[in-house]
């Protein structure tokens, strides 16, 4: 029995790498165990008194060792562990510190600064007599430590004769991490306008996120079929562009959202999406709205119903300047994104009121569009925050944007050269890769043999595959801000919104904090895929409905599902 | 007011269909309205004392009147009814009765027996003066009207006062309904085997299935991954073969879900996958698996781990006979099924028992693997069931099957004629019209760009599209006893069992039940939607996650979402 355990303990343990999603960027480890303590506490030693959003994510941490009760996936589970976890020693305390204790902000402060300025770093170590200690130059660095820590425990359960407690332990001591993310801008965009999510759905998906170490929550929050947003200055909006009353998000949800993001290590961009994908404005502001719901749809629109907001129209383009203005004191990241996908030219020439702008002032099109996006950013750089815009804006349209706009590559990861040509910053959000809602058919009715327009379904592994440089040259790799996974509505909802989206946006997570790619091989599918059940698994037992990538058989037995013939 | 009232219920209401899913054989409605009694009941008119699965689905039925709260989906959802209903006459009970209670059953009596004496059929009619009646032959067909029924009401809110409660009605009375299925057997399959669902799901499901008058759950139990079923006879099958001690189905689970499930008038089918698919037989019984776990996995199985049962092997047959006696007690349906799918050769032709026998008895794999099918086949029909196979057991191997054994096509639907040609009864499981897993990436690990096997993703449209007696003669047409639709579980579980199923399913549902096809034009496309929302929004308020099939602006504009140009 020893022996079979020492076995296990020095061929299948030592070749799986211990459970950690993303991967560190250093991460010794050696292949011992300690178990914690009864009473194990996290300590600070802070000389002043931590903040608050602190204090909650140590309660946190200590709540989730107790109650993740994730035993390692092999072959026994924590059987094979139980010999050696009784013998080990005993951790009493992780230590948790500041670098520097000149400047101790809140999580939620540390969060929501310009990129620059934000730092996420940590260093973990666990040492075999039982010393562990989590190091930060932030209390942001600090609450990623501690979500490592928490994904380091191990749980063996009671004993045959049922006697004693549930052991928590650690495996692969001593150990040693220095940990930073590859890139600052890692989000999870959410459209919450064709079809509505409640808040508790969405705070849930921000659990999820911050167990990934995602950081920005992208928030499409309204479209064409509904304006779900409460405005203060605007309450018709809602109002009549809602689905229902009860399916809004009054300023309260909003402030609830970014304030509970916020403590998760989550800035929240806010994005309202126009001039195009605005015909629920038209609820409420008719006059501002061309083309509204004109037939045939797909002359007019990508998707039914038609309406963009009317770009020749002053009282129109103030009326947006004014919301991005609130949307800026609304939301908490440095960035906020006026959209500008899709607009669709057709819609503008035959609208009395614009073609009447185009011929009394002699200016194109791309002109007016220009000025009325320049307008919108104007707002937003008032407020102190960088404009965000989808890529059609610089590759199909002559705005003049400045350089200092960021970009979201969509449509094909093939147009993120050409973004970058540009000199703009890119975030990646390529539907090739990261659109979670690709391939469930077509959403339209009439179409027996439809398929979805961006089929096939992105699996896990091709996020994987994800090469945030590629084709890029050396001096464009400073334009890459991060990168988001994307889930849009049309077939989607609070329903199946943790399974849709779980465990497959943590692999864009690991992309976008550890960085590097297949090819150079600094990550590699084989060697993710024990650590991304691990993931999955532990998020189920949050109360993350998290799907399994495989049959249970193959996660106990890393590598046993592989394809016989390595495709790489 | 009263005038737009007046314009909504005269074009927009009666344009589209009432909602009921699946859709009545026969269906006459007006455009009046009739609202419940506050004290509305359901009475029985039975001269005995009802069975009591039906006295709870009269309690069940009462009480999702009272907690559905669906309104219409259209524009206003129930406010544009509010005038009509209030001015509407009152309806107080629903009489229901049998036509000849000269044997009154259980609703579980009559889900149980063979197909030739069930009997689903029955009337329901709601008369403008406010009287409404159900009549059927049996129990069973009185549990179907019911679910009708349940699904004809419709809940407008308190008023703006919030001084009244809610109120209960239906729309398109007089209404007359006289239906019935067009097949016998309407499945919904679940392989419990690559990942385990708790009892509590499985009966979740069962709900569903209910909901969309589904009668069969198939039930493949086990697999290679893993052996969850408890047997008398062999308890080591579960105590090796389970994923663990929490992970199984008790005798206890087994008769609870079948008991539950005939209360829906759901009758339980199991399978026992033999003599392929059956490596999770080696943990308790490795003497009787060839090949086991035999690397590389794809020149012995279809998917890790290989291992099929000896055929040669005497006491390995009867060890599958035994336990298919055994499953033929634990299970409701006349049917039960012994899989055959995917029986690997090489793996047969390289294990020394199997090869031994060969030469021994100078015989082929096919006559062994004939006397293996009918032993297990003879068990089955000793208890009065009659056998069920995959199509390769017909189509890839010469095993003299006697005609009656009923076949499951699910490699192609282009397989459907093949097997009538051999003048087999047939349930329609085709791959390319109801895997409820196809599309959602392969699930090896190493496989950047890998594609599920039965790409694409198999929506609703498709599903709906399906013709029971393509490609058949007309003579053959009485060999189509129905069909299923079918989750593998390599990527799913109980977390998103829900959202892959529903309402996709339901699609399948009305396909066997209402019969017809595109092409004759009796079901369309254009016409299913607006029900198949009502459907889902429905499940979801009965507690299914249901996904949304559209944008909810979609839902509640029938026809403004479907394609511009229509593809039929």
């Amino acid at each position: 029995m020893r022996w079979a355990v020492h076995l296990i303990s020095t061929s299948l343990l030592t070749a799986r790498a211990a459970a950690l999603w993303p991967k560190p960027q250093r991460w010794e480890r050696g292949s011992g165990f300690v178990r914690l303590a009864e009473g194990f506490r996290i300590t600070s030693s802070l000389n002043q008194e931590p903040p608050d959003d602190l204090v909650n994510a140590i309660e946190r941490t200590l709540k989730r060792i107790e109650h993740d009760w994730h035993q390692p996936l092999q072959v026994g589970r924590a059987e094979p562990d139980r010999l050696s976890v009784e013998a080990a020693p005993v951790l009493g305390t992780l230590q948790i510190s500041l670098v520097d204790e000149a400047e101790v902000h809140s999580i939620a402060f540390e969060t929501t600064r310009p990129y620059a300025q934000q730092n996420e770093a940590y260093k973990l170590t666990v040492s075999q007599d039982g010393v562990a200690e989590l190091r930060a130059n932030t209390t942001l660095g600090l609450l990623r430590g501690l979500e490592t820590f928490s994904q380091l425990v191990f749980t063996l359960p009671e004993s045959a004769e049922g006697r004693r407690d549930h052991i928590f332990y650690l495996r692969k001591v001593p150990m040693s991490i220095e940990d930073w993310p590859a890139l600052p801008h890692r989000g999870f965009m959410l459209d919450t306008a064709r079809n509505f999510y409640p808040v508790d759905a969405i705070d849930r998906n921000l659990q999820a996120m911050s167990y990934a170490k995602l950081n920005v929550f992208h928030w499409h929050v309204v479209d064409s079929q509904a304006w779900p947003l409460e405005s203060a200055t605007f309450p018709d909006l809602a109002r009549y562009g809602a689905y229902s009353q009860d399916e809004t998000y009054s300023a309260s949800d909003v402030r609830h959202v970014v304030r509970y993001a916020a403590s998760l290590g989550i800035s929240v961009m806010l994005e309202l999406d126009m001039p195009g994908h605005t015909a629920s404005i038209a609820s409420s502001f008719s006059d501002y709205i061309a083309c509204h719901n004109q037939r045939p749809w797909s002359a007019y629109a990508a998707e039914p119903p038609a309406g963009q907001i009317k770009l020749g129209h002053s009282d129109a383009r103030e009326f947006a300047k004014r919301l991005m203005h609130e949307a800026a004191l609304m939301s908490s990241s440095p960035l906020l994104s006026s959209g500008g996908d899709e607009v669709n030219q057709r819609c503008y020439l035959e609208d009395p009121d614009t073609s009447a702008a185009l011929e009394a002032r002699n200016v194109s099109l791309d002109d007016l569009l220009g000025e009325f996006v320049e307008g919108v950013h104007s707002a937003i750089r008032k407020q102190g925050k960088t404009p965000v815009v989808w890529e059609e804006m610089v590759l199909n349209h002559e705005l003049g944007l400045d350089a200092d706009v960021v970009v979201m590559v969509w449509i094909s990861s093939a147009n993120v050269r050409a973004v970058a040509d540009k000199g703009h910053t890119i975030v990646h959000a390529a539907s090739d890769y990261f659109y979670l809602d690709c391939g469930a058919g077509a959403w339209l009715g009439n179409t027996p043999n439809g398929r979805s327009w961006c089929d096939p379904f992105k699996s896990w592994q091709k996020a994987y595959s994800f090469d945030p440089y590629h084709n890029l040259t050396k001096a464009q790799h400073r334009l890459v801000l991060g990168g988001e996974t994307l889930l849009w509505s049309e077939q989607a909802g609070p329903e199946n919104l943790d399974s849709i989206a779980w465990p497959r946006a943590a692999a864009a997570a690991e992309v976008f904090w550890t960085g590097g790619s297949l090819a150079e091989g600094r990550r590699r599918l084989q060697e993710a895929l024990p650590r991304l059940h691990d993931w999955r698994y532990r998020a189920v037992a949050r109360g993350i409905q998290a799907i399994p990538l495989q049959p249970h058989w193959c996660a106990l037995r890393p590598g046993a599902c592989d394809a016989d013939e390595d495709p790489l």
